[in-house]
């Protein structure tokens, strides 16, 4: 089941250098691993902006809740979850 | 080169019926074509609404203008565009 | 699975009186017929609005999308999704 | 009588974190205190959002705002209320 | 119980003169009585504008509904209800 | 003469609490003192919000700014003063 | 007391030319006479929009309504009122 | 003296073909016509959408009105304009 | 040339009072003395907020934009500009 | 190709001047710098505002990205992306 996810990122420009960088390694290795076993089949930055569209592939809503509360960027970041289904004209 | 591109549907309650069916029907085909030429990679439906979440891989804003602008419903869509790009964390 | 549903009516003011009172009947039977399934447990009107908010319990986006699209008066409708889980303060 | 309330949680980055843990498991106690007397009935929450939607049942406008100021997180809360009545429809 | 009603009116500009008429008329004599009952204590006009803002007082908002859903001008009006309650510093 | 007042507070989260308790003091007072002279006949509270909806009587345009720049809370409010004028069908 | 007024005018592209041009002089008219009696003191024309901005200077609320409401072209207007005082700067 | 025009072009579908043609063709003519005197020195098609944005340098706003009130396709557009003024790290 | 200039305020709460009341002092005089020049012919307070509506008479876009930029507000300033021009139905 | 972007820049007020200072110059050269090569043909001041549009002609949305990632001052723009293409009446 698909559903469209938009992410805005705001990390607080006085955050602390390196919690920065522990975050958005940890951020980068908790997508990749949710790529990998096939839940977060597609990423796009969105040019010009610290945002980025992605397509989940869940088994339920709770199911994608559970992956985007753990987010470690969650906190600083503005999340829009779009439910998407097959279209008629798809080949 | 790819972009986001979001078409919502807004086709007139009195157009006449018969119009509508064939334009429907050019519309179908016209994307089937360029899904299966690999320009309209992604398409899907949004729940509840008549509107579509696509993603175009295009060689300029030149050919993706000029395949929006021929699209059969196009005198009735609402169409926005959004460029994107390869996402750092993206495996 | 749980999705929020928000739905305006716009029936246009000079449609033809009986086809206005058939797909009234016709919306209401079908409503009646999912509610009575379990898949739209709550619907309430919105005070002082041709709307409502409701709750739909389906198995999948693809069957929430097959439900809202095939309501009688999803042509005169603007409808908006929101996916739900349960809330960790939930008794 | 019931009421349709959007409650957006936005509890600042540097709160000290012990008061925050606090507050969450007052909110939290408060909630369930609520839910138990029948006056919240619904709470859910909005997928990928730190936000709930629930539907309050109450005497009075004066009861429901007298709930909702002493909500322990509403000094970080944005709330919408939206007054809601039976659908002519509901089975 | 008070409730904040703010009411738009945009009746077309092709309606039939007799029907206007005879539309405002009846209007006209609903709100009245209403006021006279005491359920619409406050109606002023907004400057410059085809629009109103009424405070209602009633029993329910299963009763307010019923109210502005029979407004003769209902069909022609866009409707926002925000729901009111005694302020600590009113004298 | 009537203006419609909506008046959204937001007081920082980390004032000074006496400082705090002292403005509120001071609003209380200040508006207290306004209604007495009926120059401020209507306050509400909106139900869930920090923000009142209010009517003022007033001489001209600019007595009704001298009083509201003067509120001790005004430096932390947004305030929307919208002119009314008598509805033809008051009665 | 000034108000300021900016005026959106939007005439039905099938108005018939007789009364578009009909209501046009009568609006003309009705401005010039207000200007000249001073309740008007500036009208300046948006570039390129179908719109004014404008300053009326009046007794009350209730005359600028009056003034308003019976410009020619209010039916196809959409206005929007704005009270303005003296500034502390102004010399 | 450089002002950024964005013109979003809406033709009622429903318009006589020849005037539309007809129209389209005296659009083009005076567009390329006021490029050849250098006062519309760009002009880009908005990628998806039946807009453009364009660059005219005018001697004065009163030209910039003029030229864009008489625009053939004038009364289907929505314009908004933004004055320009050279950036100081422009080379 | 005539420009419509919208000026929003929100000087920081915690900004040192010394500061402030310079910066205030030097807006004034600024403001005064473009105001003497003929340059600011028109400065009023916007009732109830901590904002201005202005014209400008200047020579250019470019005139305008440094007699903007360097107001001692600026900083603290949201600033939208409005080209005008002579309205046909001035007397 | 050629894309069009407004960038809306707010610095910090409490900034440190040197850092500023510093990269509000390696800012300008290097924007300078892209001028000069041709990838960024246009960049204009908006009147009244801390704000640039800008056209970019670039080989790739990629190449772009990276252009708009890069700059000195993204971490306190927000910046908006739309992609143009020529125009049919351009001569």
């Amino acid at each position: 089941m698909l559903f469209h996810v938009k992410m805005d990122v705001a990390i607080p420009l006085d955050l602390d250098p390196d919690l920065r960088a522990e975050t958005l390694a940890r951020e980068k290795a908790y997508s990749q691993d949710l790529q990998r076993q096939g839940k977060w089949p597609h990423i796009w930055r969105v040019v010009g902006q610290y945002s980025n569209i992605s397509v989940f592939d869940v088994e339920s809503t709770d199911e994608l809740h559970e992956l985007l509360w753990n987010l470690p960027l969650f906190p600083y970041m503005t999340i829009e979850v779009t439910p998407l289904c097959p279209h008629p004209s798809a080949v």
